[in-house]
């Protein structure tokens, strides 16, 4: 029986039914099918699952995805439609035709298509069932992540040595003549990655004081003896898995308050990796970070380390597990980020993350990278 | 009073609300807002829309979203959590504190959400109501259109000018001295997106018998006198606005089929540019070129025209209207693509799609590229 099969079990289901497209990580995760167009797939215990798509996508579903392939056309859709014009309504007619009873469902599905549906099933939410399956990755998994980690660490040593070979130029930093930006970073860092088959969003290269809001991307002119926060988090395009990473570095000399964060973060980072471990809490890890910080005088309200120290990251980039106030107990085979962060408006902003896996005694890091402020 | 309003008086609530992150383009297009992690929209009529979001993305919602913004600590979930641990029936509380009545919600709403939200409000599915909203451009929408259109036709230009300036080794294409793949080409058209601020995904390059797949992407070595789809979509990282180009081309002499085929595509779309104005019927233009493509002796079932001729374009790459087999009717100020193809395994595939406007009398093409099948 597998994972899905426990599920299924557990909740007293006939069925685990999903209608998604694949920017649904958990039907990408269930199916190994991508496509931008919502579909219907729906697994018994100890079947395959089938995924319903349409007959343009048939041919690619069957020799792409894990699931059996059945046609709209052959669910009886285009039928249906002669009938019943709303699409919500005729998609769950043509779901009722392939299955029925009691039927477990992800907290996000169409509200639509479950109140059609529930005319003729029980419709029952599945509230964690693929989160926490999902949180426990295979060797496979670990090999994927692994592989786009090596990526990613690339395109940050694209990023560190532009950096590190600019020169001051009116008080700000010039590569080639040109002024060094942190759009001009950012295109090069993608182009790294381009070339790796990986694709990445959001990239961040904030400098200054914008480097002290934890999400802002960043633009413009880049500074000598400022903080220059990178982080990024590409998607192999191949297996869809992500990882994620973060380096804070200066062009210059810091100031000393940017020097004491540093090591302040760190530290809090070294003091969290030591405490993890298959059975540790969450939460417990994630408040040793923030009563260390406060031992240092730094807070964790709106300014200090304003969010959480880590999260699992697998084929979504924010996945469970979690470490942050509500987060649980730790399971071998889970894969988090570590990323303590310090930020102030007047001053900028620290942030160091790295990723690895939770094993029973400890945790094995898969970031290969120095940490190093100036440059 | 603007369009959401009427939405949500025409259905006889009391206000609208979602919750999803932006990648769900509604939420993106009412709100201006971008963040990978889901979050709650709601308006009532004569305000301007409020988000709840976390108190990290708080000051960056507060730059980036037309809405006004609430944290989710102000908001009150972290007292909320302490006496209901599961999140989905926290949430539903905290938005139940803020609005009440008959709440109207997508189709696509959480069904956890909305089962736990029905406990003290009415909920009503807004069946179609967003969609057709989003369906008419505002001038500065067509502004955004056309401009990652242009990076569009670099990319496709990017490609076509590989190929071109290819030669033929052992059989295959080749250039400066490394074979030409789709690998390369769709790398090198990434590239010039990436200079000009677009992200894409999913771009084909498929030569020969691959060609006839219409979705597959295509890989390895690209072969002379065989068609080569290029089909590419990309965003516009500023805008969140999409466009969408394909063009097929053949290095060296294409096969007298593919010939007849490629004339075939081109007269087809001209066909369809001429039929396309305000109040035309989408799916009587859909089945104007079947009925041409019968003429010619090319089907539309498994092999032939087997797909939609047209689909709208906007903060999503796939938006109404639709120029199908259930496409109504077309307004000004949609903006649509039009793109026939031809498919036959044995054989290979041709299409061509182009994307504009439609207006009172017709048709305003933003694609300015030429159709050339033989390099």
């Amino acid at each position: 029986m597998d994972a899905l099969d426990k599920v299924i079990e557990a909740a007293g289901a006939d069925v685990y039914l999903m209608y998604a497209s694949s920017q649904d990580p958990d039907i990408r995760y269930l199916t190994g099918f991508t496509t931008s167009d919502p579909f219907v797939y729906f697994k018994r215990r100890n079947d395959r699952g089938t995924v319903i798509v349409s007959h343009m996508e048939a041919a690619r579903a069957a020799r792409e995805s894990k699931a059996a392939v059945m046609t709209r056309t052959s669910a009886g859709l285009p039928e249906i439609l002669k009938r019943e014009s709303n699409l919500w309504k005729a998609t769950a007619m043509m779901i009722a035709g392939q299955v029925g009873g009691k039927i477990l469902v992800p907290p996000t599905f169409p509200f639509a298509l479950a109140r059609a549906l529930s005319e003729t099933c029980t419709i029952i939410v599945d509230e964690n069932g693929l989160a926490s399956l999902r949180a426990v990755k295979s060797p496979k998994e670990i090999r994927f992540i692994r592989q786009v980690q090596k990526c990613t660490e690339q395109a940050i040593d694209t990023a560190i040595t532009m950096i590190r070979r600019s020169r001051v130029k009116s008080g700000k930093l010039s590569l080639g003549n040109k002024p060094l930006t942190s759009e001009r970073v950012r295109s090069e860092m993608h182009k790294t990655l381009i070339g790796l088959e990986c694709r990445t969003t959001d990239t961040i290269v904030a400098c200054g004081k914008t480097a002290a809001i934890p999400h802002a991307v960043g633009n413009g002119p880049l500074f000598p003896d400022e903080p220059i926060v990178i982080d990024l988090f590409p998607q192999d395009e191949k297996t869809g898995y992500y990882s994620d990473m973060t380096r804070t570095v200066v062009k210059g000399e810091a100031v000393p308050e940017i020097r004491d964060m540093y090591e302040a973060v760190t530290e809090a980072h070294d003091l969290a990796v030591s405490e993890i471990r298959a059975g540790a809490i969450g939460a417990e890890i994630h408040q040793s970070v923030i009563e260390f910080f406060s031992d240092r005088g730094y807070g964790n309200g709106t300014k200090g380390f304003v969010h959480n120290l880590g999260h699992g990251v697998g084929i979504e980039v924010h996945e469970a597990p979690s470490l942050g106030p509500f987060g649980g107990k730790l399971l071998a085979g889970n894969v988090i980020t570590i990323e303590p962060g310090l930020y102030y408006p007047k001053i900028g902003g620290v942030r160091i993350e790295d990723i690895g896996m939770v094993t029973a005694r400890g945790f094995n890091r898969f970031t290969n990278y120095p940490r190093e402020l100036e440059l």
